[in-house]
């Protein structure tokens, strides 16, 4: 990972110290498995500087992620680090009461649900678990995300995971790593495993 | 992230039982940033399933993963999933009580130990920060590296990062995942911040 020395000094007007607290959108996409694992490690160094943690998961699979949320929650709960809130779709938005119609409706929800939370500045780092997807089907309008990613006040870095991430997000984005598959056990016939895929 | 369906069923003499457990070898490599976080995301679902972690960090600078440092230590000693032996070179490693001459030595050593603790079967899953950098130098024999994996007991996964993974490694891996950049933040100015890069 590179160190301290940026390759540019830009001429933005700011200071290194508003430069250096800049929030940033990040992005992991690409087909290669550590989209998801990389975001909810970057989550670990938000604890530690005792950020709260809005983690919004657009996934519908019961089992994903179960390792990772409970693992957040007991940082969360510790007393220790930041705060952890922990919102899935799987299980339907815990905020929305009604039955939700289909899973672009529920994605759309969540969408309404992050944007309100960027306007009240409730969280410093927000986990958009396979948001990339969403945005991708056309389900949430990617130039409306753009425009709030833009818009939000404060400090508030977010982080998006998922395949094929929009080219828009990419341009717009401070960070983008693409997570190249070079080899997976499943090419080779091994199933998924406890501990590793979930 | 794909899921359950192998694409392949290996003509391997092995039940899916079997296979289903197999110990896996994993790289994360590339320019990109991602590797260790996803590494430590990965340790989030071994915690989960109750595992004993390994983790032998093969970096010398003070500042880089205290967050994951802190976050593993409070989640190993909750008493809530597995439990987390953290092992920096940084410091010097605990086990090692003389002065070491240089970095070289210093990687050694710990491989040497990875070695014991493999043959010991003490871990379920080994994190091996960094540990692609003294295979790139030569200081630790790859092929021996790959030898002892090869031929380590029981179902202890292995997860190596850093970039220039050697070749031979990459072959004889699992799973392979290249972190490529395609943007990242000090590329337009911004330097590293707290929460983000440590």
């Amino acid at each position: 990972m590179p160190q301290g020395k940026p390759s540019v000094v830009p001429d933005d007007g700011l200071t290194t110290r508003q430069r250096r607290n800049r929030p940033l959108t990040m992005v992991h996409t690409g087909t290669g498995k550590g989209k998801s694992t990389a975001a909810f490690g970057l989550a670990l160094r938000a604890w530690n500087q005792g950020w709260p943690i809005g983690v919004f998961q657009f996934v519908k699979s019961a089992k994903w992620r179960v390792g990772e949320e409970r693992a957040l929650r007991v940082l969360g709960d510790s007393g220790e680090g930041g705060t952890v809130a922990w919102h899935k779709m799987g299980e339907g938005w815990s905020w929305v009461q009604r039955d939700l119609e289909s899973s672009e409706e529920a994605a759309r929800e969540g969408w309404e649900q992050v944007k309100r939370d960027l306007a009240a500045e409730t969280y410093q780092l927000y986990v958009l678990d396979e948001f990339a997807y969403p945005m991708h089907w056309g389900w949430v309008d990617t130039d409306e995300v753009l425009a709030v990613l833009q818009d939000r006040p404060g400090a508030q870095h977010v982080i998006i995971t998922g395949r094929n991430a929009p080219q828009q997000l990419l341009d717009a984005a401070d960070l983008v790593t693409d997570m190249t598959k070079v080899k997976h056990p499943m090419d080779a016939g091994q199933k998924g495993q406890r501990g590793i895929e979930w």
